[in-house]
């Protein structure tokens, strides 16, 4: 069962020597040098994934958005700000990790174009232009030397349905599906409830708990498919 | 000079029982249930300023965006998110204020319509229609009841031209204008610089110094100008 899993996976140190790398937290996409499109992400979840990671004897990387949390014990930091920032960081991780983990609520849109001076408002309406971002953890699933590579789905409808075609599509080896509707957990609280799935079809529902606990479950899970 | 004017100011509790009401930090503009249009305003410098109104003995309240700060000692806060939010909670101040200070960065603009699902990504472009926010110091400048107002200029370019210009626009009695082009002050410093320009065209230069003390000196030249 997952508490024995859970157990087992720190005393023995499941993750021992092995490279994990996480991207956690939100990034900002410049609209001028004053104003930016960003999100709700606080990267607590993130954070406590790294800190279990760690714990598992993981050599653990945090390549972080703008966020306002203390480094986990034993955790390398990359702070980053725009999407494209976290490409360039997490392409240059390849190669040197063993398990990606998404966490972070990457901008899929940045402005077209970035403003150099603030933009003067003049107009009763006014309208930005976006371009897609590239998606990273697709980027690192579709690498020639992919790590076994693990996403998020933070959903507001269709939880199961849209983490599934997102874990096909972008071809990764679990996916970790929340429900960020519902207020109670998510983004900035200090707990999460969540619904993992796995590629042989495996899955498993974990009910609210401390974002904290959950970093440990969901290592051990991880942990434990990795090694298959 | 300024140094016997500041000492004068605290010693003699200058702002004594005058109801002082400081808008700070930024605001954030929903675009969908997850993503949301904001800036770079960390609060520092409202906050600084409510300590030293507070300081020299005025009843203080904030007007808060979302910000990571510990309201200052004797201050009331009401937070809030959004500009919508904040011209409500400024317009109920009205009445109850002698002197508005609005250090808030409020967005000019929000999306036109807020998704209520977190908005799918599908095409390779997509852009976000803007309407204008109403503008919360024009608002409390030009109410029949207005307070002594003062406003704030962050400026990249041209600083004292369009600093003049927005405090004869928005019909102010002060303007504090800084240039967030310079990356040693303003924003997320701790550390600031900044003119202020009067209506009676007094202006006065401020080097750059902590926030904290900038604050302390910004009070004492709104008292004067409050008391002439």
């Amino acid at each position: 069962d997952i508490a024995y899993t859970v157990a087992n996976c720190f005393e023995s140190n499941a993750l021992d020597g092995i490279r994990v790398v996480i991207s956690a937290g939100p990034t900002r996409e410049a609209i001028d040098p004053v104003r930016y499109i960003s999100n709700h992400s606080s990267g607590k979840m993130g954070f406590a994934i790294a800190n279990a990671a760690a714990e598992a004897g993981a050599l653990t990387t945090i390549i972080a958005g703008p966020v306002n949390l203390a480094t986990p014990e034993n955790c390398q930091r990359i702070d980053v700000t725009s999407a494209q920032d976290m490409y360039q960081s997490a392409m240059q991780q390849i190669g040197q990790c063993d398990i990606f983990i998404a966490t972070a609520a990457v901008a899929d849109y940045r402005p077209a174009t970035v403003a150099e001076q603030k933009i003067k408002k003049n107009d009763d309406t006014m309208s930005i232009q976006l371009t897609k971002n590239i998606d990273i953890v697709s980027a690192v699933a579709s690498h020639s030397n992919r790590p076994f590579t693990v996403g998020f789905a933070a959903e507001t409808q269709d939880v199961e349905r849209y983490a599934k075609d997102k874990m096909q599509r972008k071809n990764l080896d679990m996916i970790v599906a929340n429900d960020v509707a519902n207020n109670n957990i998510g983004f900035n609280s200090d707990d999460n409830a969540v619904t993992i799935f796995c590629r042989d079809d495996d899955s498993m529902a974990i009910a609210q708990t401390s974002k904290q606990q959950l970093g440990r479950l969901l290592i051990a899970k991880i942990a434990s498919q990795y090694k298959q």
